[in-house]
C-alpha cells in the first residue's frame, strides 16, 4: 500500500466523513486534539533520562507507535480541512532551516539559529 | 516530488545528519520538541470559538502550514528513529478505530468510545 | 490549615526532600512535567463543547481535582527551585494586563491585545 | 499582601469580572490556555540540556516568572470557577502520593509508583 501523504490523508478523510464527524473537526478543535495527543507521547518519558528513554521505546513500541499514528492521524486530517499540502510544507520548512541553521555554524550544536 | 512519507523522513533525517544533531535527537527530546511544537500550533487558536478559528486559517495560513511542518518533520524524525512505520500504524489505528467506534453507533456523535 | 504559596511550596519541598528528587528536577524537566500533565487535564475536554465541560466538571470533579492538584505542586515547586516569587509574579501580571487589556476595550471582547 | 490562594484567587476574578470574561471562560477553554501557556514555557527549554536549563532559568528570569504567573492564573480561576478548593487539593494529593511514593522505595528513584 503506498504511504503517500495523499492516499492516507485520503483514508483518514473517509474514515471521518462515513462517521460524520466534519462537524467537529473546525481547525480550533483539532489543535487541542493535536495538543492532547502530544502530552499522551509526553508522559511516556516524563522523569526518564536520555537512557531510559531509549528502553522505553523498546519496552512500549506499540504503544508509542499508536501514539504517534493519533498525532499523525490528526495532523493530515487539519492539514487537508486547512488546504495545506504538508509534503510542501515539510520541504519549505526544511529550506528555510537550511538557511537559518547553516552545516557550518549548526554543526553539532543544539542552539537555536538566532543564539547561533 | 514525491509526498511518500519515506521520501520526506529521507530528506529530513539528511538535513539532521549533515548537522550532527542525532546526538540530541533521543526519543524523550523529539517527545519534548513535538509537544512544545503542537503548543505553538495550539496558541493561534486559544480563546476563539470554532467560526474564528476558521477565519484565523484564512488569515495565518502560512504561519499555520509552518506550524504543522514543524510537528510533521519531528514526528517522522522520532518514527524513523524509533524504527516505526507511521504508514502503517496510521492504517493500524485507523482499523482498531472502526471496531471502536462503528459507524451506525458513533456517526454524528461526538462521544469517546468508551461512551457511546 | 494555611493556604499561602509560601506554606504549600514549603510542604511539596519537603515531600520531594525526603525522597531526594531535587538532583531529577532541574528546570526543564519541571517544564516537562507540567506540560505533560496540561496535557491530561485538557485530555478531560478534547472534543467537548462548552456545555458538555460543564456537566463533565461535575461528573469528574475528584478527577480534576487531582489533575490541577498536579499542576499546582509542580508549578509552586519550579517557582521554588527558580527564586521566583508567584504570589508576586501574579499580582505583576495582572498589573500587566490590566494595561494591555483596559476594561473599556476589553470588556466582552475575546480577542488578544494586539488585536483589540 | 497575603499570598494566599484564597486572597490571589479573589484579585484574578475580579480583573476577570470586570473584563466580563466569564462568558469565554468554561471549564475546556481554561485547559486549552493552559496548555497553551504550558507550551510556552516548555518552549524556552526545548533541545536543552540541564545544566543549560539552570542558566537559562538565571538569563529569563522575568520571562519565566512571567509564563509561571500565566499558568497559575488560569490555573486558579479555573479551580475557583470549577468549585475546586486547591489548596485542599494540593495536600490530598501529597497524601496519596505519600503512599504512592513510601520514602524508603522512592528514595533517589525517578520512577513511576508502579514501577517502583
Amino acid at each position: 500500500m503506498s504511504d503517500s501523504i495523499q492516499a492516507l490523508t485520503r483514508e483518514i478523510c473517509a474514515f471521518r466523513d462515513e462517521r460524520d464527524w466534519l462537524q467537529f473537526h473546525n481547525p480550533r478543535e483539532m489543535a487541542v486534539a493535536i495538543a492532547a495527543e502530544a502530552g499522551e507521547l509526553l508522559q511516556h518519558f516524563v522523569w526518564q533520562n536520555a537512557a531510559q528513554s531509549e528502553s522505553r521505546v523498546r519496552e512500549r513500541h506499540p504503544e508509542l507507535a499508536s501514539e504517534m499514528a493519533d498525532i499523525a492521524i490528526l495532523l493530515l486530517e487539519m492539514a487537508a480541512n486547512c488546504e495545506i499540502d504538508l509534503a510542501a510544507s515539510i520541504r519549505a520548512k526544511l529550506a528555510r532551516n537550511a538557511e537559518r541553521y547553516p552545516v557550518e555554524k549548526a554543526r553539532g550544536s543544539n542552539r537555536k539559529y538566532n543564539e547561533l
